[in-house]
Parts: structure tokens; C-alpha cells; sequence
């Protein structure tokens, strides 16, 4: 379960910066059966995968990293959102530091998905 | 329907800036089931208002506004993010100028409570 009631505003920048840890998901609230995680990642490439139930919101909080596809990819900087629709393979490619927010289904990151680092254990980084 | 793919990144404050009118709601991306609006508003108080089915996102990218509950109220500002859960009363409170994005299940959104703005149509301000 999460820290914070769904019915209070957070500050993303503010819950991001104080997770103290990389690829740890730290749940920032909950919206019709959808869980929002923010996280740090950096210097860290994950398998290519899908979601099978859900699509899959990316919003950069601070930095930039790149999603690739099966046919191309896409450099995500502040500011920016991408949406990925269920079924379509992807992977996250961090190179500097990114901070940002996710959003899906409730029991779709896992840690075959996540590297390991789902559930907020941490991740040793290993480039 | 919304102009763009979800399977394409957006700027969120790219496209709230070019909306080019005041209340009006455009469409940036669909989320299992949730449609995601951007818009611009200021000067305006909606009508208490509650969601029977949907909570509802709001996500402030540029400005602030304030949000009225029957006990209390926040005051959102750039990068805050508040969840208002299903059937919680609540009002938007806008006086300066407001840049935000709004996430809740299709269907959610009507004339009814949004000012009669909700559709694509011009909404002539009335403080």
C-alpha cells in the first residue's frame, strides 16, 4: 500500500528527491484501479517486454532517457509523456539520471518487468 | 476522438500552450479506458460536483489553482498532482491563469460539470 492517502496533493519533483535510492518505485497515489509510482533511474537498460493487461503511462519529472520499440525509439525529456498501448514491446534505456512518473494497472510491474527492483527493495546498478 | 496516437510522446506543456483558448479540453492521450485532457483556465469557480464512477487526476504543469472540498480546501502549483476519489464533492477555483491535466475514465467529463465547456467549445469567460 502507499505512504499517502489518494486525497492529498504531492509534488512530484518533491516525491521523486526523496526516494534516496535508484530504481527504487515509491506509489505516490492510486486512480481507478491504476497505481502511480515515481522513481530515479540512471546508467540502467532493461529487457525488452510487454504488458499484456495494460497500457503504460511514462511522464519525465526531471532529465530525459529513450524508449526503444521493436522499429524505433523515442528521447523523452522533462515535461514530456508517452503512452504505451498494452502488447507493444518496449524497453527503457537510462542513461543519466531520469526522475519519473508511472501509471498502470494495478499488478502490472513486476519483477521480471522492473529488473528486480519492484517492491521496493534495492537495485544494485550494474551498467 | 483525440488528434494524436497514444503510441507518440507529448509535451504536456506544448500542448496546453497551444490550445489557444481559455476551458477549452483537448485530448492528448487515452490510458486504458481513462482519457487525458489538457486545458487553460483562469478567472472562473465551477459548481460543486462530484464523480459517481471515476476518481479524478489533476496535474498542475504551469501555474496554480485551488481545489474546494465541503471541509477544507488545497492549493495545487506547478508539478502537484491531486487524486480526487469517486464521489468526494469538489470544486476547481481558478484566478490566475492555470495550466493543467486532467485524467479520469472516459465519460466522466460533461457539460454539466465543466461549465458547459466540454466538448471543444468555446466557453466565454464569466468571473
Amino acid at each position: 500500500m502507499g505512504e499517502i492517502s489518494n486525497f492529498e496533493k504531492v509534488n512530484l519533483l518533491e516525491k521523486a528527491n526523496n526516494i534516496g535510492k535508484l530504481f527504487k518505485y515509491l506509489e505516490i497515489g492510486r486512480l481507478n484501479g491504476h497505481v502511480l509510482n515515481v522513481l530515479q533511474a540512471e546508467n540502467r537498460t532493461l529487457d525488452f517486454h510487454f504488458h499484456e493487461h495494460s497500457d503504460e503511462l511514462f511522464y519525465v519529472i526531471e532529465g530525459s532517457f529513450d524508449l526503444e520499440f521493436a522499429d524505433g525509439s523515442a528521447t523523452l525529456s522533462q515535461g514530456d509523456m508517452i503512452i504505451v498501448p498494452k502488447g507493444i514491446c518496449h524497453r527503457p534505456v537510462c542513461k543519466s539520471l531520469v526522475k519519473c512518473l508511472l501509471i498502470e494497472l494495478d499488478g502490472t510491474l513486476n519483477k521480471e518487468n522492473t529488473g528486480g527492483a519492484y517492491g521496493g527493495e534495492f537495485y544494485d546498478a550494474k551498467p
